[in-house]
């Protein structure tokens, strides 16, 4: 049997549903490929009948019973726009209980569950597509699971969330604080009315977790991914990155250890040369470092509604030629398939900034403190006095991560420190891990910060 | 039938094929995905078996004869890296006809006649695979015709040839010669020791045709694309680049006009902020404007035995599951698919350079010549007389190109005027698009390029 033309049903009308519709249906010719004039939005289930959208499908399109698509044999295709785990999960499920391909722009779902959820794909032979769950219409789930599918891959980093990069971008180069940028950011509709997910790095985390999938071939899920947000950075932290040559980005990161893949979102400093320093506002910017192929990157707007109904059509592009042909043979679906290789610890440069009294013997507290859990420390600065009291600047030398938090707990615990220690670390492959010596950046107590005091090591690396 | 695995027939074994032998057969722990552990070299043909060559397969693998290769049943996949027209076209299509699929990574023969090879192969249900053809590994090819296979592709450009961006690198950063730096990139082996085909432009017009085959869904061929190289580049252009906030780089580019496809590859007057003008040494960026998905940048390693082996083995591994599960289905061809949309006929403002005796009435002839043909000036800057004599620096409002080279060729004709006229377009979208005046860069004649007579038009465009 060949089919006319594939039929959609859209669970969700949102900002991405209401895109899908107007591309879909409006816009098609905006449409290339397979999918063109061959998709057609059958029926549209929502919550609330009643909400105005900016879009206006004919009202007996639309249902606020999501049974009536999955329950309606014409419809072929479910595409998932609703976000959320819940009824989320087990709408997609019923889909492939029925024998439906699914598109879905889920990454909540898709970092949580992703797994089961292909394994019950590849089990009755569907389709299970989720390009626009990562970076909107910028094609690195189909980079990793095509384009580089024979690649050894290294490592994976990016910036992937674009309200904490225009974040950021404002506190570097406007000076503007980060309670005044995520002003901005909502002023313009880069921020959600309640910023946490962004903030925190839980919706970076779910990308990485996504991308590390697929580019390790073993499940990376959500709580496998570290994430370390952005609210403890402030301008002082972006003046000393630039003093040093660096930019604070939210970098998201995975990479293959010997106990498995290591997945982290955190702040990290970057070298102003590197790719990731030049992502501007809420672009993002994926980079794949391939065992042969070298460092690929993949760039472009990682939100919108337009841009992410572009990845959904690429999607619905894949599965349509299959069934429309009649051969209901979908393309294996983009699951792990490669071993993990590899397996360093990671050893990265650290930077912290320590709120403190300034007393006699508190620097020394802390140095041996440092020295008794075998921390290096290249630099250390004490910064004026400032709305929080005086904050020491510690730039300690390459460790393994664990180490050092132990340090840092401890450290938080002693009395003349007050609050939280900021942690940033340096993106592995920079100034600081490339020699024992302390001589590509000027050290910071010269900066127009009017560091009052300084223990600045002269070159070598003081560890006691 | 179950394959075990894929046996790969490999013609030639230059810088390329001992990659992708090495690839294959040394580092297969390299590979992930599904070629992994399942595709072998079987069989290598050469021109010369007594070469020397950085791998040594065993002698019973190598022949001299290719037919040896296409009439061995056992072999399934044909991988081409010999290069050049013939004989590569004919062993190509021995191959198809034999029922094996191919994988190849010349560009030339894919500019040429890669619509007729992907038909050929199409109608025989064949796979024609070329990824390696473009930026070695960097996956463009797998990008638009799989990952933004649905999406409209406004225009498409890109630097794809890292021995030019080289050369113009070192002209730029280090005021090196076009010689000089050509001697440069020859040392490190970015250049051939016949550059002509990189220096000419020709190798990135390949690119470019083939790109925009897929891109824009109808058959660009290389000899539809307009091609200026990098030879009449020098540092004084370089210099007046800079001070216009520019960079020039080598840009091939192609998009829809109400004629067909318009591609070119020319130099370009870059602004410093555009992310082609960030491209270093011999990298590749290519970037993607689409309808919904907005531009879209890939960027990476565009060359080398390596990451050119890797592209290779992404081919193999999107055949291979098709042939190992007895299904010989492959997925379709990258083909043509798309219809070409949109159609503005393309204004450019362009720089050009006249070297040409100064004496009295030469400026006005040219002028007066420029304002018959309709070409606007935004600016006329005398440089002082160097070792080719003092040139002109005549800045062109935006125009359609045709009516500018009716202009040039008469200025050509003048007995004052020396040699050719060095013309550089700029970039479309930068400041000498976005309005009649001109205000977004100081004035050439201010510069250390020393002017010597100015013309400067107090933000008037000139035109008579």
């Amino acid at each position: 049997m060949v089919k006319e033309s594939i039929r959609v049903g859209l669970l969700g009308l949102g900002t991405v549903g209401s895109a899908v519709y107007r591309l879909l249906d409006e816009e098609a010719e905006n449409i290339g490929g397979d999918a063109r004039g061959q998709v057609e939005v059958a029926r549209i289930a929502v919550r609330d009948l009643s909400r105005t959208r900016p879009v206006s499908p004919p009202p007996k399109m639309m249902t606020s019973r999501p049974e009536d698509i999955l329950e309606d044999p014409s419809i072929d295709v479910v595409v998932e726009v609703m976000g959320g785990l819940e009824p989320a999960e087990t709408l997609i499920k019923g889909a492939l209980r029925r024998g439906k391909n699914v598109v879905t722009a889920n990454k909540d779902l898709m970092a949580a569950h992703g797994h089961e959820l292909l394994e019950i794909a590849r089990a009755s032979d569907l389709s299970l597509r989720y390009e626009a769950a990562v970076a909107a219409g910028v094609p690195i789930i189909s980079c990793l699971s095509e384009g580089l599918a024979s690649e050894r891959i290294e490592e994976i980093m990016g910036i992937v969330n674009g309200t904490t990069n225009y974040i950021l971008c404002r506190m570097t180069d406007a000076d503007e604080s980060l309670t005044g940028a995520l002003a901005r950011a909502q002023e313009h509709g880069y921020a959600e009315e309640d910023p946490t997910s962004d903030l925190s790095g839980n919706d970076a985390a779910c990308k990485v977790a996504i991308m590390g999938s697929l580019a390790f071939g073993v499940p990376v899920r959500r709580r496998d991914v570290k994430v370390q947000g952005i609210t403890g950075i402030t301008t002082e932290d972006i003046r000393c990155a630039r003093k040093m040559g660096h930019v604070i980005k939210l970098v998201g990161r995975a990479w293959p250890e010997e106990a498995g893949i290591k997945a982290l979102v955190a702040p990290h400093l970057v070298p102003w040369t590197h790719p990731l320093a030049q992502v501007k506002g809420v672009d993002n910017l994926v980079q794949i470092h391939g065992a042969a192929a070298g460092p690929i990157s993949l760039a472009g707007a990682g939100a919108g509604g337009r841009a992410t109904s572009s990845a959904i059509a690429a999607d619905l592009g894949a599965i349509a030629p299959d069934l429309v042909s009649g051969h209901n043979t979908p393309r294996p679906n983009r699951t792990p398939s490669r071993l993990a290789g590899g397996g360093r610890k990671e050893e990265a440069a650290f930077y912290l900034r320590v709120v403190a009294d300034e007393r006699p013997g508190v620097l020394s507290q802390m140095v041996s403190i440092m020295a008794d859990h075998g921390v290096g420390l290249r630099e250390v600065v004490r910064l004026p006095t400032g709305t929080r009291g005086g904050a020491w600047i510690l730039l300690v030398a390459p460790i393994v991560e664990d180490r050092l938090w132990d340090a840092v707990w401890i450290l938080e615990g002693l009395t003349a420190v007050r609050g939280r220690i900021t942690v940033i670390r340096f993106l592995p492959g920079g100034s600081l891990h490339q020699t024992q010596t302390h001589s590509s950046h000027e050290p910071i107590a010269t900066t127009r910060l009017g560091a009052v005091e300084t223990c600045r090591l002269s070159g070598h690396m003081w560890s006691i």
